[in-house]
């Protein structure tokens, strides 16, 4: 790649500013960001079996050899549709204000989403997954691996206990 | 929060731009991007007893309310000290090149991060986590709770297995 870091971060009066670019972009079963609420209201909370493809840009295909030993991928996008930057949040399966860093909605203060998919099959840039709770044509941001380090097996779920 | 998402949305000829504000600040035991790997070179792959602090900016701190009753969070940031934008990386503990979207390493196409933290404590804006890896003056881009969808317990881990 061309460019050093410090040409995409830029420090500011209102502090740093990150230039990203989208790496590639996802397909996905949900068309629309009302389509993803829809889902949750109706009690689907995993998207488990929700299928979909990640199309990664040619440029960076050579970054995705070695991913296919990983059953599953940290998806890191960019929630395109985001309507405002909120500090409080009203999760559609909860009726109550809750702040936004507690949840996982789109409506926050940088529009930085965040996926654990299943990797299912990989065809040089096309990537189909398992998992997908985003929309049809969502920014790919970064890829990484899911490790060890990520699974916390006595995790505690405050609020979405309930 | 004032600013609708679209006015941090740029489309270019090289594709969408998005513009990232960082919301706080990571306070790290380790202060330079060396330290980082030199505790992995030592064999420190969990980090979880690293003790640190998230500093949240003033205006941000409404947006914490609720997250305590999550045991982890997710924390995005960006690696600020990143020098170049490889898609093949060196992982220190490896010896072998791999595809860059299959390591964590910083020098990615998109110098963004995903660490899960350990919640320690919280007081307002200061929150203790254990579990850091990122280095003193970190920019945190955004907290998301540890939800069950992101604990995959069969997951299968490619080259880090070895």
């Amino acid at each position: 790649m061309r460019t050093a870091s410090g040409e995409r971060l830029k420090s500011t009066k209102n502090g740093l500013l990150m230039y990203i670019k989208p790496i590639g972009v996802v397909h996905s079963p949900f068309k629309k960001r009302e389509d993803i609420k829809k889902a949750k209201e109706k009690g689907l909370s995993d998207f488990e079996n929700s299928e979909g493809e990640l199309e990664i840009f040619d440029e960076f295909e050579p970054g995705l050899k070695d991913i296919d030993g990983f059953s599953h991928l940290i998806i890191l996008f960019a929630f395109h549709k985001a309507r405002k930057r909120n500090l409080i949040s009203h999760p559609p399966h909860d009726g109550k204000k809750r702040g936004v860093f507690s949840t996982r909605g789109p409506d926050r203060p940088n529009p930085l989403g965040m996926t654990v998919v299943r990797l299912l099959k990989r065809e040089r840039n096309r990537i189909k997954v398992s998992g997908v709770d985003m929309i049809e044509g969502t920014p790919v941001l970064d890829i990484k691996p899911y490790t060890p380090k990520d699974l916390k097996e006595k995790a505690s779920f405050g609020w979405l206990s309930k």
